[in-house]
């Protein structure tokens, strides 16, 4: 093992996994490769996230502690998603020489928290040194056989609920830049750099066969909710009305928007959030509670057979939902 | 998914994972994250690795369908050093927006080659853009339970073994870069650019119970064989004279170097070999092949009580073995 490899993993102390001969993790860190032995019964959930300096974060914008909770918080996402639970992760970490002290101490405290939080621990990983800070996390999870929550399951009639409110890590974002002095808003900003994935709401969804289809909102509504209707072959309809969105405050907002328009547009295109979004059969919708652990459930519209993607205005008028969210390669 | 992402898997063709009721792969490409069905009696195996421009290959250098083909490679030379078979793979492309025309074309090229050589098909990943290339690979495997080789294994005693010629890699990526324009070795140039992981010796080593420790030479003998010691609480004891190494030809080689001198240097010293290292009992040496599927097998020192690492010089002298191999937060 590489001398900071090692030193990397002294520091990492309590997160890293320890070999439980109860199964779960074999062997952990400092072999080739982390041996995991899978409980019957089960599948075995794996998910890949990038998370770049420059692309997904800002070196003198971002707290080190929060660079390390979120690129975990990311990938756990994914696992919450299918309905399952994350069980370790591995972390990739290429390096500038510069950031191996104090920024590099930070970062591992916020790591650190974000694995006792989600009980997933590191069980291995590469490091190297780079021009920039590179971090790709991989997650492994499980989930009971045949009860992950895919994005295929949603049928014509099914209703489409959110949890949380959208939007909200984009406006942390915004005054997280300095673009929005002048309400401040703690819990937007709390969300952006330290997002809470909803592992609890996901197995529960998948567990009780609430959720006929589901995933994660990373990259916005607009742009993720036409994913889920491709990848089950139908379309939607959803009411601007019924969005749950961020608080900006009551003035008018950034290019002269009125607050609502604003709010509304932060929660169509705004990335980030790591909320739910899923489909129900209308017969246990009825069922749905509209508080889950404290997070708000809304039902924001319905799955269609055509599949066209309506956004119903608030003023009653009808217009095609347009992906405006988060695409690396589009702006 | 993303349009770059779906891009990427209809290039990528043949090589992603199609979902197999038999077990394996449950879900590829296009859900929030793979599902996977272990098999009963498996353990999984995970790894993942960096593959940098500028820290592991050069953009002016190497060409991409290399690039594409060595990046899965190196993850699937850790399955291979655990005795097991690489089921699926991850990959994580972050691209330069000038890179995604005949650039990406013949990375996946080279990617597709692999996977199809590897049994090892595409099952997710996430793709971004960013100021540089940078990959991640995480690969998934299996092995027997109980069966997986680890480096802890080796006791007092043992014969250690390599596979294959070492120093080629390094002596293939000087041709590369120039340096060593004098003896062409197609050889060691196929072998830097495009590895071959010893899967099936890896596996024959383990399924029979041969070898009692095993890692893979990523980073140099001089290295990697400390981290086999420290692993198992054992020392060595090697013989120059006995380590198979490269051809570099009759004349004075780099800084005036003895040619012998020269390719124990490569030996010792170079990176990016991918073959296997590996302790045997001595009762179990006896029935060692000298040759195996075509790799040559040879024994070059034993394990020691004394944690001492120690390398007996052609002239009969003894010297410490002092680690000079690829560590990127040392240079």
């Amino acid at each position: 093992m590489k001398t900071f490899e090692r030193d990397l993993i002294r520091r990492l102390g309590a997160s890293a996994a320890a070999p439980r001969p109860d199964g779960g993790i074999v062997l952990g860190i400092g072999d080739d490769a982390a041996l995991f032995a899978p409980r019957r019964g089960y599948e075995t959930i794996l998910t890949c996230d990038w998370f770049l300096e420059g692309t997904h974060f800002l070196l003198e914008k971002h707290p080190p502690d929060a660079v390390g909770w979120k690129c975990l918080a990311r990938a756990v996402s994914d696992i919450a998603a299918m309905g399952g639970e994350p069980r370790f992760f591995l972390l990739s970490l290429a390096l500038l020489e510069t950031h191996t002290g104090r920024w590099l101490d930070a970062f591992l405290t916020g790591l650190r928290r974000a694995a006792q939080k989600f009980r997933c621990p590191l069980a291995g990983g590469d490091t190297t040194r780079q021009r920039g800070i590179s971090i790709n996390v991989t997650v492994a999870g499980e989930v009971r056989t045949g009860r992950a929550v895919l994005r295929s399951g949603a049928r014509p009639g099914d209703i489409l609920y959110v949890s949380g409110r959208l939007g909200e890590a984009e406006w942390g974002l915004r005054e997280l830049r300095g673009k929005s002095r002048r309400d401040k808003n703690a819990a937007a900003l709390k969300k952006h750099l330290c997002p809470e994935p909803r592992l609890v709401l996901g197995r529960w969804l998948s567990g009780s066969r609430m959720a006929a289809a589901m995933m994660d909102l990373s990259d916005g509504l607009s742009t993720d909710l036409p994913r889920l209707c491709a990848a089950s072959g139908v379309g939607t309809r959803i009411e601007a009305a019924e969005i749950p969105t961020v608080e900006v405050g009551s003035r008018r907002g950034v290019k002269n928007l009125d607050p609502l328009d604003l709010a509304l547009n932060l929660a169509l295109d705004g990335g980030d959030d790591y909320e739910l979004l899923f489909a129900v059969r209308p017969d246990k919708a009825r069922r749905m509670p509209q508080v889950f652990h404290g997070i708000p459930l809304t039902a924001i519209g319905v799955i269609t057979r055509e599949r066209s993607l309506t956004l119903v205005r608030r003023d009653g008028g009808e217009e095609p939902l347009r992906a405006r969210g988060w695409d690396p390669f589009r702006k």
